[in-house]
């Protein structure tokens, strides 16, 4: 495309010269021109990495994000005591498959899922079978099922246009796969990792165990892997396949959520929290999941300060501690919370990927969502189009019952899962002005909340 | 994120089960399970690579574009002549910066403005004088401008929302500088890179020249050799610059269109026109521009063909030839359509990336875009909420006085000058579910312009 023609392609967008309109205008301005959002992103993720919880990593983003919202002059930052659970991936992660004929032995692509039990130090062999629902693994029975390796291979529905829906509709799989298949005696699972795309890269993510339940070992295979495995199981029968892993635990530690407050100047009692979570898994350098939505929130709240907004109710910026394996700080903060008899007003989370934001979802009834979309008008010029109702994020459900609206910054979702907790998560996938734009979507909602509440 | 928030984070799409929605729901169904848009691509991009006008790869994209269309059985496949312009980059490009301080001899990363005459062999070496706009032209004058090298250093206004404009903005240095600097005497320009990204990649894009004015060479500075350059120029006095391209015209070739048609049922004579264009800079793949716009427009004719959906009017599909560097495909058949006394009701092209599709912008007044917008309440379940005003594309653009609607596919366009004419425009830059959706996007429009007209 050349120069030609943009004066026609493009929109003439009239802004309304209304003071809201003109705020909203600022607010913009600072995000993309003098924003810190990128810079700050890249420092998290370059130079720290990735921060599972209670590793040294997640310390330096503590003392990080610390540092940033000091620089930036919030009236007071301060750390929260969390309790937080240690768990480590290892240094072994081994996944073959044993064929019976010529192809031989074959490694595939794999790696822990968070939490995870470790295998015996010989690893675990023994025939896979290959499964796309509890209600299949049902079918195949206890009989047929113990002492083998169930492989769950159920794809995230690519017909389905928000992604977060497709992930909802497989992630069973990874979560619950390995209580499920225990109950029927299997010794581990393996599961196709939760993407859409078509690569090598093996997906981690929490899964989850039951008291009651053996626990057994549990892997995520790349997609290509779990296609690659999938036609071995079509073509030959009794395929063994091998799995080690030396996941490990060890007793829980104190980490911190990390706060930072500009105080209300009218009702500094009513709080509005903003949010991202600063753990990541042990995989990539945890750009998009989340250290985009933690810079995002360090930043909106940086940006209303620097255009001189001087907010009614009290901002408050929180990077969330163990998100990903535990959601401990989202525990401890709502408890904390609950124990002041704080007044949350809202709470706001950034923790769907550092994409171009489309819009915001609502924890309301469809007539106050319908007084929320009146807002659209000042937001479309933004590219802001879309506010639904649905929940705000993983961190901030725990307020929910404290009578505190929760909202969640939705970004376009369509290469989201190309990098969740894979390897490919990493600064490069970001793009600046997403991000900037992001940081001043939430600036402007939040100016509006804390101008009109409710429109 | 993990999977804890996504059933409450999701919103539900309530598809109303109208005809119309449900074949909707078809096209996108066919775009996200079968479609073909993106291995084609890859071999447009990854086997052919750029195809500048005139060049063997040009041809080659003709060839693989029409067979393509043969194979998805369209009713009628073929090439139509269009001569056209022949210009060679050639094997050199240097820029050095000859500082008289200790700074010596910088190279700087520069590449030729499409269709620039070339340096003389020994190159071209002047004082170097740093504006930004026209009028900061008239001011230094002729007489300072005479036999030096002007440097157009103005950057796109990071402020738009849309990129477009903000490229707009700033495209009249890289478009007229040659010409406006040559009149006060200017024996060359060099142009900071039309991109908001801070880094080391120029991109080409045509200059214009006047017939009446010496053609002085030209060329683009990468955004951080342009920052560089324009601090020297801060703090020294006399800088000189060094510039040596051998770019070359030939004279015209014959090259084609390529275009397929699926033969209208009811009013064959009518005719909805969809494409791209063919051709790319000798830079990158042309992926973004128009790589991704080209097999959308053949793919979303597969679409409607492969759900059985007969269209009413002759749907056709052109790839057209030569539009970066002198629209002379668009020209030819604007002027066959007029001698063939043609009827295009619609023609819509696809030439703003292949990035997560937002929206159209139509040729149209607001009573009748109102009209239009009626429909969106069938494709903002998709994610398409955006119809405006506006051109449709430079390729389409002669059809306007032959009453054509103009309609342009409007992605979004954040990181769209990220790549658009650098070397960055590749492949690996396209996600395969946003190069989709676009296809699915126009298809479902051609589906609705069929069916109603205007609704």
């Amino acid at each position: 495309m050349r120069y030609f023609l943009f004066f026609v392609l493009c929109p003439v967008f009239v802004f309304c010269q209304g003071p809201d309109s003109l705020i909203i205008r600022k607010i913009y301005d600072e995000a993309l021109i003098q924003g810190n959002s990128y810079e700050n992103l890249r420092y998290l993720t370059k130079k720290i990495g990735h921060r599972l919880t209670c590793s040294p990593a997640a310390a330096a983003a503590v003392e990080f994000t610390r540092q940033v919202m000091s620089r930036n002059d919030f009236d007071t930052v301060y750390l929260q005591e969390v309790k937080v659970p240690c768990w480590t991936r290892g240094d072994l992660e081994l996944g073959r498959i044993l064929s019976t004929s010529g192809s031989g032995q074959i490694d595939v692509r794999l790696t822990a899922l968070g939490n995870s039990v470790g295998t015996p130090p010989q690893g675990i062999t023994s025939e896979v079978l290959e499964v796309h629902s509890f209600e299949e693994l049902k079918e195949l029975g206890a009989e047929r099922i113990k002492g083998n390796i169930i492989f769950f291979n159920r794809p995230m529905d690519p017909t389905e246009i928000s992604t977060f829906s497709a992930y909802g509709g497989a992630v069973n799989q990874r979560s619950k796969g390995a209580v499920e298949a225990a109950k029927y005696g299997a010794v581990a699972v393996i599961v196709r990792s939760m993407t859409l795309a078509n690569d090598d890269h093996p997906h981690t993510g929490a899964v989850s165990y039951e008291d009651s339940v053996i626990k057994i070992p549990a892997a995520a295979l790349s997609t290509k892997s779990a296609d690659f495995l999938s036609n071995i199981l079509l073509n030959e029968k009794n395929v063994r396949f091998y799995l080690n892993l030396n996941c490990e635990y060890y007793p829980d530690e104190i980490s911190y959520n990390v706060i930072g407050e500009l105080k209300g100047s009218e009702s500094p009692e009513e709080i509005i929290t903003v949010g991202g979570h600063l753990d990541s898994w042990d995989i990539g350098e945890g750009a998009h999941d989340d250290g985009a939505g933690c810079i995002q929130s360090i930043e909106c709240v940086r940006i209303l300060k620097e255009i001189s907004y001087r907010p009614k109710k009290t901002l408050r910026v929180v990077m969330f501690m163990n998100e990903e394996n535990g959601l401990r700080g989202g525990k401890v903060y709502a408890d904390n919370a609950a124990l002041k008899n704080e007044k949350h007003f809202a709470a706001i989370e950034s923790d769907a990927g550092g994409f171009v934001p489309r819009g915001f979802s609502f924890s309301t009834g469809q007539d106050t969502l319908k007084k929320f979309q009146s807002w659209l008008g000042l937001l479309s010029p933004y590219g802001i189009h879309d506010f639904t109702l649905g929940g705000g994020g993983a961190d901030i459900s725990y307020l929910k019952n404290q009578n505190c609206l929760l909202i969640g910054l939705r970004p376009d979702s369509q290469r989201y899962f190309d990098y969740h907790h894979a390897e490919t998560d990493v600064f490069e996938a970001i793009n600046k002005r997403e991000l900037e734009l992001g940081a001043a979507a939430m600036a402007a909602l939040i100016y509006l909340l804390d101008t009109y509440e409710i429109p």
